[in-house]
């Protein structure tokens, strides 16, 4: 037996001695990330609830103006996921809740449907073709990389959502709050989305943007 | 407005007149697939569909020996996952339900309890060392990429979970099927893991191996 | 001399043998691609042509309605970028000519002004923060991967831009464009992005849209 | 001449300023990693000697329960494959030894036999498939990322193989040390692999397990 | 109102306390860099300077040796490039300018034409070809990664040229530097080149180089 | 049992029913690659015998103008590296051969000795500093990516080495093949080298070049 744990030793020894964890790497939350994620925690530190997260199990507010929660595990909500290449998020929508038009610059979307009725669309760039589903319990549909997509609860009961991604941050880019949650100047929106600049006004008044 | 449309057709033809679809690639399952995926779909007869996938809706069956179903969402099912790093399956535990000892050789999962309770774990390479959790309903744990994990239905109620995969096509390596559901010779099996004959050659005859 | 050419030729035999280029994959745009690009063309059929393109020396019309033409030399008109990440648009802008706000879901791009001066800017995601600023000749501004940008001739000449983009094909995804320019209810873009009905159903006349 | 040299060092100054080197990274292991390795030593401490390793010249000790010996040139030990995607192993075995059945999470293998005869096999996850050659001097084989492999030397000679990865730190998960070799309670090994109790215990007992 | 901005909030609280931005990268240079790149300076001090450099709208001086002079605008530069896979450099080149054979270890290089007549060339290393065109203005050529190319005003005029890469960091290896400009000793340059020991001195003598 | 084997098919059949193999992509040279390598061949007609060589096993032929022999086992030898990022050749050289300056456009290189005493070096391209070690057997080096390294037998024994690849087919440059042994004009090579033409002519007499 002694030398059989010699053996495991020497196996061990050099990555055990620098610490290596070639396993996972859990993000130190504490660091600057870089492009590839957060660097990781040492091992000794790391347990199992740095793997878990208890937050997704409570539905979020939908007492606002869209009429619809989102909560989010993200690296920053789970760290376990830094460097793996996969998050998840929850959406509660009461009836006629909806998750605005947006886009994820970094990732794909796997939508899972498990309560309620949704409808849920793409929109490609080549042709600006919608591509609509309704979506019952059970169901998933694929949001692919960077297009605008958007939920609508379109059931007679609050929808309970849960939404993969392809990435431990995706990114979200509301179309609305980018053009009007902001100091971008009504002339400027207008230029560029063809939009009249009285419209752009009413809208940077009822999302808090200025200019 | 007539040379308005002359811009947008010069901006779109190039690609167009390609079939070029850069948003996504959906499957061409009748196509050899490659390292990165299948061959795309032409653009013309991509439909939401491709998107879209219901078979996660019913709960695999239960009745077996381990009391565990499972369900795919892979690129063979949800063509339109193809080259975007995403995928998901379904698994139902029966109580006392087991999803035996396996890993994903390709993939990070990310399980997320619906209804039960779960025991999760995942074992690491660096030190052996188990992460293990019990899950409620809306937890949620990490399994990083190519480690040995398993799950059991640890409550006294039916259990259904999801799974989501950084990958459109995870694999999956069943550590008691790698050994005894083929014909993994009897003494390369003994040698290779230190099992005694006896217990290999049972296993064997139960999961029908040979050899 | 003979036997050193035996040398040269047994180095190169096993890969001449089967065709292997690993220099490059020039794109056979007769064959469908996949989520890496195109299959390449033989070797023996690659020329300098596949690698060289003239389409960019002449600028864009810009006689439409937003003062701007775009012209590409992606994959499919440069075939030698073909798993390469790397590609190439030009863009010329009349006085008060706009590229519309938009998005590339799969790259990053990178702006040089040839000629005149240009108010780009792009929007993040995290903040709805709008990052804006005149570019002169020779100055250049990078527009990170997937988020909301646009640029408008800020000067009294025509403006030229090159914009380089990290991939073979980036996508192209005009806001106004996938809001107004198909079939997408109205009823929904309003739901989606706050915008009254009656502006959505001016643009959809405007760009062609119905619905 | 003079000016030849101002050429010169305009063309590096940017960089040297900065002290880039963007033609290798070697891993300061003085520092946490990330997902993608280790920060960069600083170039002007950087040495011939972080790319060279003298430790695999000497067999590794096969004196143990397996007759085997492992010696790794991962990046801990060899600092300049840091950021590469590539690192070796030697292995010693002696007549019957044996490299028990394991996975790299992270890389594909390729092995190398130097000296003697080995029966080599890996497992499909589709098809619990064994994949099994006998090698001599100068074969080789590969092993695709994740799945389960094993050596066994076949021989009446000692063997020696060198193992090469597509990763600078490719993980080792031994399946018995997985399974016997940690707390994992007998029970949920019995409930997840097949195994029976007494077996499990019996190679807890070997391998120094508990539970 | 109220409510709904608590939904914003709540929305983005987790990543805002957690200083995240998902967006982009911006090089914090007075940290190591690790393999993909730099840390990332905080949010909160990012401006649209990090994504704007004016160091290319002025040529770079051609009184030298090859008659050339290369700008560049890599991550040191343009710190806003940081992770994103786009880089970009200006060079100017008298008449009768060179720049001399080189590779870029890390980049494939798209070389825009902006004034001048150059004749742009790479050599494949399957079978050592010459892929050589005359550029004019506006035109375009590719140069794969890796492979030795090289630029020559061969026009009457100045010329100038902007050259985009796919990587934040190209490298740049210019083989008379690599051979002539260092301390490799003339024995192993002439064995490892075929070169006459007498030639390789006298370009030792006019580079810089010594032994 | 019955029930059991339902689950087993239940969970293998759809991706059986497509032929999916997601454990490895063994190369059908008969189709054309793409940027990711060959596609896949069918599953059923995968045998050990793809995963395995034989060639690397006899040296190569020395006997030659570099006293050197080089054999390789890339994809084109060994279909079931493809798509894994890994390869290796092997070395042959004569006391005094040479194996000349060259790169790897797309792999880093890791070096490893069996038999015999090598100079082995790179050429950075930062500094164009020299990297050189005298490696013994069981002595390795690591040769970054791209840059210009060589090798010489400075023992008095013939030397054998093995060279692993981070790529399934890394390309090889030789740059006195790339300067002599092609059409390239000897008034283009001095221009873009600083070497004589005489020089020029020598070699590409001595290679088989022209103009």
């Amino acid at each position: 037996m002694h030398i059989f744990y010699l053996f495991i030793f020497s196996l061990l020894l050099a990555a055990a001695s620098e610490g290596l964890v070639q396993d996972f790497c859990v993000a130190d939350l504490s660091l600057p990330p870089g492009p590839a994620g957060y660097p990781c925690k040492k091992p000794a530190s790391v347990t199992e609830d740095d793997f878990f997260y208890h937050g997704l199990a409570t539905p979020g507010s939908t007492k606002n103006i869209i009429g619809a929660g989102v909560t989010t595990a993200f690296d920053a909500q789970l760290p376990g996921v830094n460097g793996l290449g996969v998050s998840i998020a929850r959406a509660d929508l009461a009836v006629g809740g909806v998750v605005p038009l947006h886009s994820h610059p970094a990732a794909t979307e796997l939508v899972l449907v498990i309560e309620g009725m949704l409808t849920v669309g793409f929109i490609s760039s080549f042709e600006n073709k919608v591509y609509m589903k309704t979506l019952n319990k059970g169901d998933i549909m694929v949001l692919p990389q960077g297009l605008l997509h958007f939920a609508i609860n379109s059931g007679n009961t609050t929808a309970q959502v849960f939404a993969s991604f392809s990435s431990q941050n995706p990114g979200l880019q509301i179309t609305a709050f980018a053009l009007f949650m902001n100091d971008f100047p009504t002339e400027l929106v207008a230029k560029t989305t063809f939009l009249d600049a009285e419209q752009i006004k009413k809208l940077k008044g009822l999302l808090g943007g200025t200019n």
